[in-house]
């Protein structure tokens, strides 16, 4: 026994089936109604599942339910949070004010929102698989692949009319078509205050015991009248109690489960930890700067709150990396699939190598990660800016073929140039502290004599050269970036203006980093797919694909788990909500657990004892956000809205002992809706 | 940068003189008041301190205060705890129902129960200096200061007519002479029920948000008659909010902050970890057997709540001693020391090689800790009875200057005796799995062929060896222990119990390993001294004493602190009282968090909004439960009873980013008093 390691929890490994008891994000044609029954004595027939499919709604970055026949959709507050800043105006802030519709006929238009359900599926695996020809050579036959499925779309396009979108599971294991009705008449009826639907602020993120009620309210319109769904879910009366077999149907965006063993170490023991240092040093920057004075705190804020919560999740995703059990539980389960590959020959003629591949390739990425991280913005938003606009353009005016990854399709170009456009104007003190932060970091990494830190400083110090770039450049006003942004090619090229100037050396000096990451990940693809393949060929549909923003269902129960040295109470209350904002005060932490006027004015109206948070062991993920949870008669009972701190390293495993998703409680939501915002039609048209 | 343990971390280490603010456990005679003053513009002078030393007590393993003009004493229900059951009868289970007096003539006598104010201090450091001869041998030194300091002790008592007592400081830097009053007709008067003291049980234990009600009064009496003491504390009416100053004034019991750091290492590395898989081991064979039905988890639940406990203790001092910021200002602190005394030639023939001497004596210890953990009892309760009468015999029989460490003094003996008195039957079955895994843990660690092994195995089986020694010992009979322990020593040499001849075998084995142990230990200590010593000519009072169950004060403020992955709430309310309670059941893990029927009956008489609990940066350690909380006017305004989780490792250092204790808050007592239990009579003596 090593008694830094004790061997106690190898075994505790081997006994503990707990750690994979709950797992899985399912798809609706393969959920493992055995597994379900065997421990829940219950499990979803096929017209549950499809109550449930045509019920589920995705939305942008999010998911949603359909929650009344008269089209009422249901999901987070902070999944809606920007299309409701989007209709807000100078006169109404709907997010800070809270938005309830009168009646139906003031129900407020947001444009651009669409929300869509999964009508259709269609398994096209063998169809394809008939569509391309055998003894093709490989690039003949991935274009052939390619046209036979954009050929079986449009079939499904034409047979359906509806939206259909091609969909790989198991990293290649199957393939599917699947169909969405799309909706883009969508209204706001009810969102609730900011600082109830995000209790907590990002203090509250991602842990619990919780307090939020983050839920809003809109409506799914065709014609200019309510949308009447085939299906959509009702209300439960009596709400959950612990122990209760809870489902989640929703849309998890990403995992990563299937890496490989050397990929987590990676991240654990080098790129996390770099991630995490840089955030640190800058997060000190801040914290430096705000220690000045009122003025410098208030400027700063909102962006520390951001680096704090990212900070957050670094660590927690290396603390979760480095847990014996769930590691070695990892490690076992990649050992069994070395095994079982090696005792087929097609198999290991196919994946055999792939772990070693993948192991270089990642000591590949390792060995220039340091200067990769550090050719960045350094901290500074106007170089972040410039090296964005830069690169983009660079990009944009190559073929295809011969861009950069996150640069390639049209769609990831438009993202880039989303992501370009911010319209602050940056404050030039806090510009300086935190370039001179991140100079003074790839001084301290790398030493003066390296060649990114000549570059970087010009000889200069830190802080001289950072005072130096931001005196000089214009991008700190948001009418110079946009001007940039829009310039032509040349412009950025020959553009005098220092950051732009800095930005084109980083640029030429990132460019062989950036190539040899591309590498790299290449071959970690490709590899990780012949695995993946692999392991669809050995486990097949008894295991469940990597999420990738489709409907899954996944399923658990209400339960405790260990938090904050006790354990998690399954269920808070509205006594929680006015116990902690009592034991805050209202101004604490920037009013972070500050009750809006109406929930200080109806507090005796509430009965103390609804539930208002609950958390349950369901397999959830980003994405996720929105889902509604439902009872085993396919009633609403909740809304997930967020995942304990052991679900941010639910990007690699899921671990049963302490995974737990967080959701609103329904009775909540009624109770709100009724006592605080009088909102009894709304409350009429759920319960109806 | 090593990115597993960020410079940034070490840098923060220099910025953050933070982390020793409010740090200290001080001497009433050397509160720091200049740095109090600094911090909070405000410092105690001497009324204030006379005031509060006056009003403070020492109980028998906790601290306590005079609360009233007539006698009445505010302490810790947990502290109390054993003495209430003692007075406890079959028709009247005080500790369940609590107590409540009709009025003074119905309070309770506790005999055996003993107060003490703290009266007056003497330093004699000077005196006893005098009182030795320069030039003497080492030997006859000690023995010409033992002989004054009980001299002094002497003519402290005959001129005081109070309890005398000496006291070492500074681990020899400064001796004093403290004297007491002792007040020994202590009664009764009230104790909430246990439910509300001790709201989730040991779940709870060293976690904060709190919601306990952890008081409990009595009042001394002379002569049959209220006692009037000289100083008494008077309750606050307006309570504290976040920020303001507090002070602690209590008994905390021991600390080891002036270990170096070859010996919190040690702790780290291996002395922790073996402690930790040894409670793991045990705790996964009393899980196996709760496993197995109802009957066999309610037979060792409260076994497994105290070795959870344990558990989380030293997971949590090890992640402690694991702090990279806390370390580091550890190491430092050693480096400094070391550099001011090699500076001065005195101090570095004194301690000069103390650290490597200290370094030396923990590897010896290391090395044979192993071995010396696996001679114990093996998780079996009867042979830690046999193992303990014989080891008490065997040594109660020597000259006290022979005997091993723990068993010198009468009072040592004593303490063991009382250790052996436990009246429970033993259940076999429970015996038996907890050995079986004891003994298979040895077989694990040191392999079938070590003598260790062979003498407690005799080439059987574990599981068959614990089966023979269950079923042949008497020693589950509580009578058959007592008989033990009553027999003469040669009766315990010669009896042919299994259970009894193992514990003889296991003695033998253990003697060498006892004798090193000694040894090292003797190391330490000396040369620890000489380090205290070189620190305190260095920095004498500067710095405050270790703790030594004297009274001390300590100062802070109502303060935040992260928690659980956010912050921690200043105060928690009897809103969140309710809160967990609801959101738990009344049921849940053996009604850990059940409110008492009374709290249930009178829920709509209590203001929700009350403070219940709430955290300051007050140091404080174990000894420390029942210590008034004071404000800057000296007025009671909480009650210490635990700190958060972070004060586990507070045994070595103070961090005061994290450490926090836990304390009732005054005006939740008085509510409580008022609204619960109907003690208006209480309520007007305290607010008189």
């Amino acid at each position: 026994m090593s008694p830094s390691n004790p061997s106690g929890l190898f075994l505790a490994l081997l006994l503990c089936a707990a750690l994979r008891a709950d797992e899985g994000m399912w798809t609706f044609d393969n959920v493992p109604a055995a597994r379900i029954q065997a421990k829940y004595g219950f499990a979803p027939d096929p017209a549950w599942l499809d109550h449930v499919r045509l019920s589920a709604l995705r939305l942008p970055g999010g998911s949603g339910a359909f929650v009344s026949r008269d089209g009422l959709v249901l999901t987070n507050h902070h999944v809606a949070h920007s299309w409701i800043e989007k209709i807000a105006d100078p006169g109404h802030d709907y997010v800070k004010n809270g938005f309830l519709a009168a009646d139906r006929s003031r129900e407020l238009p947001v444009p651009g929102l669409e929300v869509r359900t999964l009508m259709a599926t269609e398994n096209v695996t063998a169809a394809l698989k008939k569509a391309v020809r055998g003894g093709l050579p490989d690039a003949e036959a991935g274009k052939a692949r390619k046209e036979a499925l954009a050929r079986l779309v449009q079939a499904a396009e034409a047979r359906t009319g509806l939206a259909s979108e091609p969909v790989t599971l198991y990293h290649g294991g199957e393939t599917w078509i699947y169909s969405y009705q799309v909706h883009s008449d969508v209204r706001l009826v009810m969102a609730p205050e900011f600082a109830i639907a995000a209790f907590g602020h990002d203090w509250d993120n991602f842990t619990y015991p919780r307090h939020d009620l983050d839920f809003c309210l809109f409506r799914v319109y065709e014609h200019g009248e309510p949308y009447r769904p085939a299906q959509h879910l009702r209300w439960s009366r009596a709400g959950l109690k612990a122990g209760d077999l809870t489902f989640v149907a929703g849309h998890p965006a990403r995992t990563s489960r299937q890496d490989t063993l050397a990929q987590m170490e990676a991240a654990r023991d080098l790129l996390d930890p770099l991630r995490l240092a840089s955030l640190d040093h800058t997060r000190k920057a801040l914290h430096a700067f705000a220690a000045q004075g009122a003025e410098q705190a208030r400027l700063v804020s909102a962006q520390l709150m951001t680096l704090e919560n990212s900070y957050k999740i670094y660590l927690h995703e290396i603390e979760g990396l480095k847990d014996p059990v769930a590691m070695a539980r990892v490690t076992e389960a990649e050992r069994q699939l070395q095994a079982k590959v090696a005792q087929d020959p097609r198999l290991q003629a196919s994946a055999g190598q792939s772990w070693g591949l993948i192991r270089h390739a990642v000591q590949e990425r390792c060995a220039i990660a340091r200067e990769s991280a550090l050719l960045d913005g350094r901290g500074s938003r106007a170089l972040n800016h410039a090296l964005g606009v830069l690169r983009w353009k660079l990009e944009a005016a190559k073929p295809e073929a011969q861009r950069v990854v996150g640069y390639r399709t049209a769609r990831d170009l438009e993202k880039v140039e989303a992501g370009l456009a911010f319209s602050d104007r940056l404050d030039p003190a806090v510009e300086q502290a935190c370039l001179a932060q991140g100079l003074q970091e790839a001084l301290d990494e790398l030493g003066p004599a390296h060649p990114i830190v000549a570059a970087l400083l010009e000889g200069r110090s830190p802080r001289d050269r950072a005072r130096a770039l931001v005196t000089g450049t214009r991008l700190l006003d948001p009418a110079a970036r946009t001007a940039l942004a829009q310039a032509r090619p040349g412009a950025v090229r020959d553009s005098a203006d220092p950051m732009v100037a800095l930005a084109r050396r980083i640029e030429l000096l990132a460019r062989p980093y950036l190539r040899r990451n591309e590498a790299a990940d290449s071959v970690i693809t490709e590899q990780g797919a012949r695995i993946a393949q692999a392991r669809f060929a050995v486990y097949g549909k008894a295991d469940y694909p990597d999420a990738d923003f489709t409907l899954r269902l996944s399923y658990g129960s209400v339960e405790s788990c260990p938090a904050n040295g006790t354990l998690a109470q399954p269920f808070t209350t509205f006594g929680g909500l006015y116990d902690r904002a009592d034991g805050w005060g209202p101004d604490a932490e920037d009013h972070s657990w500050g009750l809006p006027p109406r929930w200080q004015e109806r507090r005796a109206a509430l009965d103390p004892r609804t539930p208002l948070d609950f958390i349950s062991s369901n397999d959830i993920i980003g994405g996720n956000s929105g889902s509604p949870v439902l009872n085993r008669e396919g009633e609403l009972v909740g809304l997930v809205f967020d995942g304990n701190i052991a679900t941010v390293p639910g990007r690699f495993y899921y671990d049963s002992r302490f995974n737990r998703s967080v959701s609103v409680d329904c009775r909540a939501i009624l109770e709100a809706l009724d006592k605080v915002y009088d909102a009894s039609w709304l409350v009429r048209e759920i319960l109806d």
